[in-house]
């Protein structure tokens, strides 16, 4: 099922300290130089990492290796920062004969700490030494607070997609809080593949949402080995495809969710004004805690809806949620039973969906609930 | 120390459900026509009692009785919402001998169920004849999840102000969830009284937020019963210093909050980008949920001031927490300890201090943590 031309490896290096024990740095390579597309965190505060993957994308250039971390984001490191990220891509270049700028580096973690470089070098031939067919480590390596590994694969004809993300906090829409790569052997451009991932993006990895926050290391790499002739439409396809089910997997993880809540805005004057009342009703601390509590509480959704900066008419806003109508025309949908709206809320799956009445743009956004064990997640990260 | 020509009164109604025994109707009645100033939620979704409080402010009516009811916010209850307040306030105007659009009507609670609006009239005529010195029954009256009541008194030269306000979730600026009364006996005109409250707005209701959401109900009322001469410069900074004690109060009393906290940003390029920038990092959940942990977690801090949409440079970024310099030009500050920076968030109030290191512009924003008693709380507000 791995896409040929790809192998795979994972080393424990001790990232956040010398005494973690877990798979915390992994490597991707590409036995011929890969056709690239990455996008970026939109954050002004970009990680080291973010920095030089920005530049080596802009040179055009084609990729040898991914060389990952978890435990630190090489985030507000400064000059320092950059210096310990091309260190490492040195080495990992040296050690494979390739050069340099076909490393590309990503990093996820703690923000503000100092790249531990000399422990991470000594374990880059044991990486090379290790690389074979099995993603499984590489996956465990990206991990941070995710509870599992995520993972989503596709044929393509004769060609092969896979992809892998990590979550698990600080989602948000461009980017979503995360690091993904997918990989194919498929034979693209790199223009096809630029527009293939373009195309897919707004629905996928930016349609995805946990607390609002969107970090200083997101990145999504998406690279193809060329090795295989396949119908560019189907690949293109399995491509999107994995990048869904890569964002769906992702949020379905959010830190301490109980609940995936997909909302589906339509009635809009315009797809911008949807995902903006989308996100607004997403980002709703007092929606997602109603969630939580299974809590039919569709007011706070209507003040949500008001609060999105969009000039709705309250009067024409409905609001049904597992296909239970909670809302019509701004008020309580006639017959509105609280019981049954608290047992409509009780499975994991909940689909909301808004209609402002008032034109035909439309978004839809996937996001979780909020519980005590996100703040619990939270409060105790670090120290 | 209650300003002149005011009186009050409180009840039990019943108001969100027959069983509940608390205050829950509170009456302010002034001897004598009240000039009157209102600030109203920006939400675009609006409270009945919101949308008729408007309407009586754009006829610059005077005002004579103010009522209030928690446990119902009458918000997405349509023509019959209206309907329901208005009767309620021809009942005020009725049993009090005077005009209906003399009564301001303020309603909080929960959204999109009808006002009982019944119950409630019965109560009418026992409000009006318990009326009295005593502020403490009203400000009881309109309290939810507050845990104690907030007023604020000033003497200004013979003249008086008080003030009392309810919180405690939806806080956000423009406007702050909650309802509030300023009452003084000060002689001052309409526009003087306008200008009074405008100057302070932004520094002290629009400067605080604790979860992001404003609600459907905001309201901020401020009556003068012009009894009493007295020089006016010190009556508006008396009613000014009334309005930030308040703020300051509500925020502090923010559902599940542990710990109060200034956001100071300096440096910025205008101030409506230091508002930005204080009002990203004051929202985030990230750095609330480390503050809740006494974790000097600077990293979230600079994450959140990446996303506020504002162009920052991050290598021009400094923050100081409780004094302590936690971070200089975008890194970890020389010197810096954790230890040492975890016991600095040990106080019930903490300021940082954010300077971008850009401009001159600057902006100041009170909020809270993130505990999971905000959850606790907000999961389990109505079933």
């Amino acid at each position: 099922m791995i896409p040929r031309g790809f192998r795979f490896a994972a080393a424990n290096a001790g990232v956040k300290s010398p005494q973690t024990t877990r798979l915390d740095m992994g490597l991707i390579v590409c036995d011929m130089p890969a056709e690239a597309v990455a996008v970026f965190t939109q954050n002004y505060v970009k990680a080291a990492p973010v920095q030089i993957g920005m530049q080596i994308m802009q040179a055009q250039g084609k990729i040898r290796a991914v060389m990952v971390n978890s435990g630190n984001a090489n985030a507000c490191t400064g000059a320092a920062g950059k210096n310990d990220a091309r260190c490492l891509m040195q080495k990992v270049a040296e050690t494979l004969g390739i050069s340099t700028e076909e490393v590309f580096p990503m990093s996820t973690g703690v923000i503000g700490v100092p790249l531990p470089v000399e422990r991470m070098l000594t374990k880059v031939p044991e990486l090379a030494g290790k690389l074979g067919d099995d993603p499984q480590g590489f996956v465990a390596s990206i991990m941070t607070t995710d509870t599992y590994a995520k993972i989503a694969t596709r044929h393509a004809g004769p060609a092969r997609v896979i992809g892998f993300a990590k979550g698990a906090g600080m989602i948000d829409p461009n980017m979503a809080t995360m690091l993904a790569v997918v990989l194919t052997d498929a034979c693209l451009s790199r223009a096809e593949l630029d527009g293939a991932v373009r195309d897919a993006l707004a629905k996928t990895f930016n349609a995805i949402t946990v607390d609002g926050d969107t970090s200083t290391n997101d990145t999504l790499l998406v690279l193809t080995s060329s090795q295989v002739q396949a119908e560019k439409a189907v690949v293109i396809t399995a491509i999107q495809e994995v990048m869904q089910e890569l964002a769906i997997k992702v949020v379905s993880d959010g830190e301490g969710a109980t609940k995936l809540i997909n909302i589906a805005v339509t009635g809009a004057s315009s797809d911008a004004d949807a995902r903006l009342v989308a996100r607004a009703v997403a980002n709703s601390l007092l929606v997602k805690t109603a969630f939580f509590g299974q809590d039919p509480n569709w007011g706070r959704i209507m003040c949500a809806i008001g609060n999105s900066g969009v000039a709705v008419d309250q009067e024409t806003i409905s609001i049904q949620v597992a296909g239970m109508p909670f809302a019509v025309d701004g008020r309580e949908a006639p017959g509105f039973d609280e019981e049954k709206g608290h047992s409509v809320l009780e499975p994991h799956e909940i689909a909301i969906d808004i209609n402002l009445g008032l034109g035909s743009g439309n978004f839809r956004v996937w996001t979780t609930d909020m519980s005590y064990k996100y703040v619990e997640i939270n409060a105790a990260y670090r120290t």
